[in-house]
């Protein structure tokens, strides 16, 4: 019993990383019921043994754990530095490499899904906005709490550049977007007297 | 003859319209070729009479012109302020108003296809990046000449705000995103004597 329990918790977990992956690929399109069994390796109506809501419910869940490792992701970024300025750099230069060794096929899980929404699957917005605040309250963290609300919109722009950098990075198989959003969010944060006007 | 060849333009028009709606509304895998007929309302066998290339010629072409009524548009945002932070905050509250009419259920064409992109369609990855050129071309010309570099990095930082913004506004259900972003881009352009600190 003990082995089958090991064994279902492998097949389900496969199941949210081939979501995970698929969806960081070309969004809910991209993450087809048929598309998550051949990713997965798992057989096709274990699906909806382990997700009985069906596909809805395993993006859904999958978006939660993506959520969970790209804040931990952001989080290291940050934390690698002491400075503002390089702690911002820092963090664009982790996000440049990782669409770098995807060859840029590959983005944020839930910027693609955000860009998917339409009437039907509108409800899955909570889980993506659940995402933004969570990484929004991560990257705060590292730039307060001098001014909280300075801080926490600050927070909410860089987001805002990294979304954009993913997609600019795509389009043009570049990192560049990236490093250009790094310099000149590092430049809002560098001390005053460092600013060369 | 000159009837039919009217008609046929006509056609045509209304597919690559369609193609741009669809696109905006979840990239490409919104836009197959069953969901461009329903939506313009052409006989199906049409497509392929007016793009023998297919859905792939069909939404290059709808991606191009998308692109030049997007440069229409910022360009005249731009034009309606003479401040460099009043031209900001205009183009960024043009687009939040525009996501808010679309009752964030559409976005920018270009960026919902860029995160599409797979290897099978990764061919339409010039036409995408040839937008992006183009509108950080038109963005970079208000506010320069003073420092032509910078004024084309800062136009190319703005364009990946807005691209990420539209992906905020889409999950949040609010134009929040655009609102603050333009707010922190003005900050960056507003003359040096009239910044708070």
């Amino acid at each position: 019993m003990a082995r089958m329990a090991a064994a279902d918790n492998t097949s389900r977990q496969r199941m949210i990383d081939a979501a995970i992956t698929l969806m960081r690929g070309a969004g809910l399109s991209g993450a087809g019921i048929n598309e998550i069994v051949r990713e997965s390796g798992a057989p096709k109506g274990s699906v909806y043994h382990f997700f009985p809501g069906g596909k809805l419910a395993l993006v859904a869940e999958g978006l939660s754990v993506y959520a969970e490792r790209v804040r931990d992701f952001i989080d290291a970024a940050l934390a690698s530095r002491t400075a503002p300025e390089d702690k911002v750099r820092a963090l664009f230069a982790a996000f440049a490499r990782r669409v770098e060794q995807a060859d840029y096929l590959s983005s944020c899980a839930v910027g693609t899904v955000s860009l998917d929404l339409d009437e039907e699957v509108v409800g899955l917005h909570t889980v993506l906005s659940d995402a933004f605040a969570s990484w929004t309250g991560c990257i705060a963290s590292h730039f307060g709490p001098g001014d909280g609300e300075r801080a926490r919109s600050f927070a909410s722009f860089v987001l805002t550049a990294m979304e954009g950098a993913y997609i600019r990075c795509r389009a043009e198989r570049s990192k560049q977007a990236f490093i250009e959003a790094g310099e000149w969010l590092a430049a809002i944060v560098r001390p005053a007297a460092g600013r060369s006007q």
